[in-house]
């Protein structure tokens, strides 16, 4: 269905060149300010058009709030809001079966019923209610949480990766790069990968890293609901997403376990610390109060624009293989604008889990 | 909480060193004949003592079924389940924080209500109930799909890997090797991976592969509930599990997209066809018929026998650092005995989202 | 939270005297004709102001339909929608906690983040949404489920009740009675009790009774989930709501067994039949087949206009007892209003419960 | 499916002529002493041959829990827990259609995979595990909320009820009575009539009242999920009920306003209290921190020894319709035994309404 969390949720709507995007947020905190400002700049941050390395399709994205907010502060009930599509189109999409895109899944799952204009339900356009709610969830951690932070930032573009750990870089300065990339000789690199595949009409994938700094200790189940099997499924969710790896990852599969394993230190007061973090602020499922950190793979998109290649045409009724090049506005490179969507979704799974260990009651065990 | 599943459901209970690990299948088909012999092989597939590459701890580890089964068919009521405990070596264990595991998580969210006899309800001995959940799935699917074929094999150890794609084996027979490997020369450098390490007191990660062919289409939600977002999930609540992929997975990230997108072909007879799968058989989050394949990246595991290192101990009340070696028994790559529960993930998975699919009702667009 | 459902869901937000009330319908019917004449005119049953009977807040209540919805018919995507508030009178209300209504409650719950204005989210507005999704909900059964007809009626108004069963009646003629009662006698006598309770600045009590006949038989989940119980809890949710019964319901407590027991019978074509319906379609939680039909008590409320008690303003910040007279625009018998938000309720448990019986898969036993 | 609640649940599973019914109790809090003997005494409350007024079915039922205790202390894992059938009579049913039961219904919705044997699944003795999940939860809440009181009694049989509210009794000695029954003079009313029901082979409706006293504020929320929406689906839920109302009830619905409005009250320390429960404790859907009460009704059940009515027998393959007397153990009263039931339930709603509220964490307003 069309609803993420469990005790902070979403549920959104929206087709791409429909009438609106939108949601409804619903267990939000009661009595957080509502800063206006910094919700529509995380918009923005997301926005197309933004720089030269994304899609043109440009919109002024201004969210609509409609309920669940009093006298500037969030009233606990539920927040509806929408963002008009107004920049739409359609003229360029008809009723074609693009390769590695969501519409013939969509045609048969649907029983036809599809809107074939702008991916339709499958438009990356459905991530702006993602980015709103991460919005709302950051508002309620500055709060709760002051400590924590989530940053996300672009890790690799192509064959270029990034080969040092997010501890290198003061991540709280990621938005200066209009790529999100935190190293100024790799925002270079990247650049020129990026310029270099548009020439060629051509796409790339990328890799985008997610660091969530000073969380909170006990968040997430034993068994099934791992935090980051949680996580998992977040990232897993977003449009492009084809692997995600947190801690060590691949990379521990290559591994011995002498060489990874994080030894827990105490110092004479009684303090105890993880004294490295190869399990990326997880164990058991449980966070540690160690960072936790994740990378989502993102691939290349399959929109080429110029390029022709084998589609199937149902617009006439019966299905017709045809040669076609697909129109439409696309990015060259989807790991950028999906930085503020992945810090959405950790921001939502974080507020998240950490209301339902507050429903936890522990009697403390003497 | 411990269910997993939405309209075909694991619910599990038990701790490593309590009286018995189980639990309750939930919205199992009506009218299925419960081949008892299949789901103890199931079991079997997954036991410690199999071969020499795993863990000595040895248990009959028979599944006792209290309900949902009348006359050799199911019923379509909940499906009770244990399997008793009878080969703890509980002194093996103390109230020690060992690294990487969930002991100090536990202590922590629980309150330090905690039972630290053999990792408690942290034990990998919980998959039990998971591949008995899903040799039942597996049951269902053979009447409702009989084409569908759910394959997991292991397709790297420490720094080996296999090259190449699943679809060079014939995968019906990698029961035959008791490392779950199939190819033969892959095997043996796999186990000569093993061995060393065992000898060298070391354990080492692993990748798992899962091939689901000839899938039904159309299984998955758009949006949050993506099939891969699904899979994601309950393959990362798997124990060890540090990294998820799906088609073309971390590679695709590193590449072209004219490289990689799946291009549509039409017959004379309006047949649809996808000509590759790059893909991994899900676009858009939904199923298109295509094979759906994915890795599952395990981590090596920290309990090392013999080697020292710093752990805290809580015994006396307040913690202190000290210098152990975990005992216990331990696999040397938990790789291996993940795939029968690998399989059984994927299983639960594709049997709930098929019921899922069949509540969809649409009525067909002329 | 803010949602109702599990395969057909309703998630509403809006406050009564906010920018909006509105939802989203997630799990609709694919490949539904949308009647947008017919939706509207769902709402124009329950909009204020229909008759001299309910109260005078007159809005225009126009619904607008954000997504879901494409050339004419639904998608199976998420339908967002929203009716504005344009008929408020906020000068009405302070921060007083009226008796028996919401506000001392919500005050406390949501630590003083509270929208005092009109009932805030607990306003009877909130139905608005309820009646869009439910008529949704009835366009697709119209479609599904040909024979069902889902009617509610007005039963009963303070100390005078019909009592004749819903069997005497044709329920499809109730909407030509302005207060939804389908016997002409009992319409003029509930009439002149509620004239006679407005004139003596009171409000009354009533009973709504609801009749789905020609349901579909296998509805409903054995245990917790029973039919009956789904739709208990859907009617309790109703502002106002007391009591439910269905089928015999408290009658049944103070009868025998002999008298209510509902034969089966079976003519030589082994087609079986229901001799009585004591039980009121649901067996074991299970729909029979016969018809569903149920009461829901509603209390007279509390806000009587011009009539001074007892009440608690927090307006200084802190507590004070005031004798006050509230304000406000309210119905004299909320159970005429309410007749539209019953049907919608039903509706909407109908189409989930037959959506959750049709992924059921059951193997039929030879 | 066959679970129930939200942040404490039980799953539950069993046929009455299995080899157990049992369950598994999820969400657990933490560091609570588990005294066996309390749980022993919950179940030996409803068991059944406790005395002559219930079904002569008698079985030790004792509890057997196999995970989630430790020591004597609850794990905050979950509970699993069975309790073996021992005093079947399998012989005393055959494939045949009781009137008023649930065989037609299970018969139709599992495709014919049905258990005939003393009602199977649907077999009142499914609510063995729901008094143990509740004498779980009652261990919890008097760990967590010291003041709260939970009692049930058997309150009208047929046509004798009592007709004094809840607070004229001293409800901690409701178990002196052999049928729960707090006042002797109606005690031995309720024992004539149900003698003369028995001797005149018949049975008997009843009502069954329950009590919340000292109940925390703050439980339930605002829309869907009402505090009593909540209890009225858990008391809907059990086997043989038919109504349920709360507060008022359906005797509201022939009330005016000004006789049942619950005025607020203050103090000049600014403590605010209720001046009357009109409303039952929950106003808004929320409880106020008044005594919750409600009544459930329970029908006469349909299986009366010895007495002949028309059934359908099904054992030869094709239905037929029989004259026949049905056979088993059965209560003339099922009200007596449900008293603990409705206990169990409401212990389970609120301790699971008291964990959600945790999770809420609002900010206070200034």
């Amino acid at each position: 269905m069309n609803t993420f969390g469990t005790t902070f949720r979403l549920t959104s709507f929206g087709e791409s060149h429909g009438k609106a995007v939108g949601g409804i947020i619903d267990g939000m905190i009661a009595g957080i300010p509502v800063d206006e400002a910094f919700i529509q700049n995380e918009l923005d941050r997301r926005r197309p058009g933004r720089n030269s390395c994304v899609t043109s399709r440009t919109e002024a994205d201004t969210v609509h709030i409609l309920s669940g907010v009093f006298d500037g502060f969030t009233l606990g009930t539920p927040i509806g809001f929408f963002v008009e599509n107004t920049n739409q189109h359609s003229a360029d999409y008809d009723k074609t079966f693009r390769p590695s895109h969501a519409d013939y899944t969509y045609y048969n799952k649907y029983g036809g019923n599809w809107d074939y204009r702008g991916g339709g339900r499958a438009s990356a356009r459905e991530t702006l209610s993602r980015v709103v709610a991460g919005a709302f969830a950051k508002l309620a951690l500055r709060e709760l949480l002051p400590g924590l932070r989530i940053s996300a930032y672009l890790s690799a573009v192509g064959q270029v990766s990034i080969p040092y750990s997010y501890d290198c870089y003061d991540l709280t300065h990621v938005d200066e790069s209009p790529i999100f990339c935190p190293d100024k000789a790799f925002e270079a690199e990247f650049k020129k990968e990026i310029d270099s595949a548009r020439q060629r009409k051509d796409t790339l994938g990328s890799v985008v890293t997610c660091v969530c700094s000073c969380p909170p200790r006990n968040l997430g189940e034993p068994i099934f609901d791992k935090a980051h099997a949680v996580l998992a499924s977040a990232m897993m969710s977003v449009p492009g997403a084809k692997g995600f790896e947190y801690g060590m990852g691949f990379c521990g599969s290559k591994m011995n376990g002498s060489e990874v394993l994080d030894e827990f230190g105490c110092d004479n007061d009684g303090h105890i610390s993880v004294m490295s973090n190869h399990s990326g602020g997880i164990q058991g499922g449980i966070t540690n109060g160690s960072d936790i950190y994740f990378n989502v793979a993102f691939k290349p998109i399959a929109t080429i624009p110029g390029r022709q290649c084998r589609m199937v045409d149902v617009s006439s009724g019966h299905p017709e293989e045809k040669l076609k090049s697909a129109m439409g506005r696309h990015d060259v490179c989807i790991g950028i604008r999906a930085v503020p969507v992945i810090e959405a979704m950790a921001a939502m799974v974080l507020l998240d889990l950490y209301k339902q260990f507050n429903s936890n009651l522990t009697i403390r065990r003497k």
